[in-house]
């Protein structure tokens, strides 16, 4: 019998409705790099959906290439980044940030977050240090939403920190990798119109939350960047098809797509959560969104293993291991089913 | 009337061939990265058609990445890449190449080709220069086939270039997005084959060449670069549904679909130019691929424009301009029939 | 018999004056950085000098590191520099440019001279170009004086250039390599009050005029580079002991040394030019400051090697060679009479 | 009364043989960038100090220059570098080895030191995560002696950090910017031999060790960086004078002389760790070498700033502050008398 897949929520195709799309448009004839007329009505209804009708908006194709791309074009060449040590450009992105010149300055984490006081702490501190000018410069804050850790930031903690970049002049930038997921998770409150108030650059994720490949990089001051489009050239970054991308969100931007595509992977996610804690799987932390991460012991590691596929996550002892599962909307309810009868 | 849409090859999306097996594949779970077997699949197949069974084989999106990538993970860090002037990666990559710190050692181009001689006499050169410690040192030679001007490369001067490459210890990278038009092209006497025998490294169009998006990097040497998938993540290269570009790559290498893929469009540009001269549309030059220029009066631009998009190629004089249409896989005889009735 | 050393201008220690107060205040408390005393008094001396009392003053340490750095400093990371190829940034300096990101884009020279003309008509032809966002953005012109040719921009001509470049907001930025021997040629009409109203930035050599090593970067704006010591530092460019370089500096310009320290250069080279012509040895081409360029014959060439030092400088045919003699302030009359009594 | 100056080990010019050898060799003429006389007897005799006859041996300029060069010659590009949190690549190079692409893989610090078994925790955690291809991969280890804390390796830790390092396959290098007080330090037990057995590269810092400026970069395997000079060319680190820095270490190395140049400084800074805790100012931690870190109150402080300068090191707390005193080869008995007596 086959493995039950939920290593992680990029392992399926599209949301049958951009499939759909996609097969009907296939064969017209659309105009290059962006500017065809899915992309323009893709980033129009991505800014009412922001609330921002002036917003710049970029598609790109995925995250680790988004992250390196908007900071890069963000900070100076002397500036880095603040961003928690467990953050996806401080361990995972192979060096993409420092590949582009700049510093990752690791804060230490509280399941994937940083809090408002530990950044103004950092600035305080390099501004009070009377080598501040041989040290590198904080530039930009870098947060996810949803985080690795699958938590979430409150619109009061958002708040504060985009009140603590006002206040020593930093960028604040937050890879929605999983957006979908965060807008679709009863516990959230922070909103698409919060994040364009709020942020200086942050995007929506496409790859993880329904379509084949692309993030939609949201500049609420359009202004922003100047000469955006070649520097997302020179990074390697500028689809020719962009029309593929634009046709995708402009699909998850109608009717309200993106807004529910998460729905069910949050339902199925609550459902293995209750199942796995009510078997003796006990959560490693507490993190409302599509990911579940358990603290196993190796039997029962090969128990899971022996019907199920889930991801290493870390190793908090010689005896345990920390395991992590993934819904995403394409998590059927019979596949969550299946898995909690063997389990 | 809608004008008739002949401006690039990246106009439409993906061959019926691959939009039917991703529709069909869509929710099916599969490993991440391109550890998946649709990509193990097209590796396979790929490596069969170059007759190189241990080749390497990555897929990376695009081109301006693909050259980016595989051009910096090549060259040591003091070295430059020798290329025709007129090379995508001289001048229409937004200076990507400089972005990873390489110079671009351009040479005067002969229709968009560079010759053996005249790598020969730019090695030598370096080489009997006192001061080539202090000058970029030739690491590398970049070619296309076809060229951005549509010409060929034959097999025999591809021969002689690979030999000067050996001689003076550079690599030979050859840029393939529009290869299947070199493939299909009569005219052309380079196979696949020949490219794995020949290079160090090349990559395979997919963009241009029937796919939604992709490129085909093969190493005939599979350890020519060690850590490449980590270079490739660095440089935000990596598809975490590497599966999509898997599957597209297996979907053009079976049934030999690759090798035919442009035969119609050959075809098309042929009677393109057949149809261009005898209008009094005079050619740029000769080009046997699936770009046609012409040398246009501001009179016989105009009327072009009034019902056919082209795009602007060059201006050689103040009363004419060079203008390219472009025909792909997706191109229809009505298209072109309707075109040429109106000239 | 030791051969007589004509081979640069950096062969020699440093003018005694410097090595005077270097041995006077060697053993004096200095704070470091270039935030000593000897730097502030040699940044006001070099300020009034320029006529600029709120110039920018910063001391780097040699040519290449200069240019490299105040051209990371003042570019975008999309834009590139417009050059003669044959200046030292185009050739000599390794990739220096290219390792901080930016692509040189070179335009054919004179002699080592670029005019306003080509650098209009390469402006417009980037402004014109339908790809110019796919293409390296124009942001600032390099230009050398005296050139690497030992010829000299005039004033008129500088002028226009200078022109050229606020027109289309280009930043100009002037390579004083050899600086102090434009300034003792006759034929020379630019002062640093010149180069202090015309450029974004220059830098005045100290390495070949005068000094053990260091350059003098003058930013006549001073807001113009935020953060720049950082930058310096970033550059590993940032001296620990600032004070030797700003010692030197201030020497230079006290009574006006740095205005006549390479009289006696341009004295010994007009001697030179004027010899080697009555020998039959004829000049490549004319070049009025410190260097000197022969067209030789391989008899030739061997005599003039029997007893003296040149260098290198470029193989114009089979037969011939172009050879370069260089005087500095340390050339003694003793040693160009001796030159001229064996030729 | 002027302050007692203590804040840097940079505060002087140089040796008083180094000065009087620059005077006598002033106006010598020598051959360019390093290939004089001076600079390979330099080499020489760099060469027997290391007891390793057949080393490569380069001279820089400066500590960030040579780390950043080194590191980025050495290191892979998708690699990273192993070091304390508290090294000076760490937190006071403004980013230079970011600058060059590198990821600093920072370690907590143990007064400035990290353990082999930290390294090797580093490395096995690496080599164990299930991610490890998407994470930067360990390429080189770090280290300074004396540290930044002024504390020593002994033989035994360097050893087993040599080892570890084989075992994963890493570079060790060795910041030895003050190494002339730690070869001075009776507590220190590394030679030259030892460095060069021990290490992949090191360099033998002479701008805090009598120079006027320099480093001399020892890489024991002579092939180990192919094309060093054009790198050094190409970051903008090669002198031109380079025999200005050759006559440096020529001196420094002739007689014993670095063996001995700081053997003032460790008598001054032990004399004044005595009388600093005789009268109440508590050592902040113990460190052998020329560096005195003191916690201070603010009283004390503002005490000790009446008559000394010293330098701000960081803030424990609210109400103390670690100040660092470094006496050097120019500190006289004089000026230490004349602390003491004001304490």
């Amino acid at each position: 019998m086959e493995k039950i897949m939920l290593a992680s929520d990029y392992q399926e195709g599209a949301h049958p409705a951009i499939m759909k799309r996609l097969v009907e448009t296939n064969l017209l004839s659309n105009a290059g790099y962006g500017t065809d007329e899915f992309s323009e009505s893709a980033r129009n209804r991505i800014r009412t959906a922001c609330a921002c009708p002036n917003a710049s908006v970029y598609f790109l194709v995925g995250g680790t290439q988004t992250n390196a791309t908007v900071i890069d074009a963000l900070l100076a060449p002397y500036q880095g980044i603040l961003a928690a040590e467990s953050g996806h450009i401080s361990v995972h992105e192979a060096g993409a940030i420092e590949f582009g010149g700049h510093k990752v300055l690791a804060l230490p984490h509280h399941y994937g977050k940083i809090s408002a006081r530990q950044l103004e702490e950092a600035c305080e501190n390099w501004l009070s240090d009377g080598n501040r000018d041989h040290m590198v410069m904080p530039g930009m804050v870098y947060i996810s939403q949803p985080t690795e850790y699958g938590t979430l930031y409150s619109r009061a903690e958002l708040t504060a920190i985009s009140e603590i970049c006002r206040k020593f002049n930093l960028k604040l930038y937050v890879d929605g990798a999983r957006l979908a997921y965060a807008l679709s998770c009863p516990a959230n409150d922070v909103t698409l119109p919060d994040l364009a108030r709020l942020c200086s650059a942050f995007y929506i994720g496409g790859t993880k939350c329904g379509a084949l490949f692309g993030e939609a990089v949201v500049l609420p001051d359009p202004g922003l960047i100047p000469h955006f489009f070649t520097i997302i050239k020179q990074h390697g970054a500028l689809l020719a098809k962009g029309f593929v991308a634009g046709l995708q969100f402009d699909t998850l931007f109608t009717d309200d797509l993106y807004f529910h595509i998460g729905d069910s992977a949050i339902r199925a996610a609550d459902k293995l959560r209750e199942a796995f804690t009510e078997h003796g799987y006990p959560l490693a932390f507490d993190s409302p969104t599509n990911q579940i991460f358990l603290t196993v012991t190796k039997e029962q590691q090969d128990h899971l293993d022996s019907f199920a596929v889930s991801s290493f996550w870390e190793k908090p002892d010689e005896d345990h291991t920390i395991i992590r599962f993934a819904t995403s909307w394409a998590t059927t309810e019979e596949k969550i089913s299946q898995l909690i009868e063997q389990l």
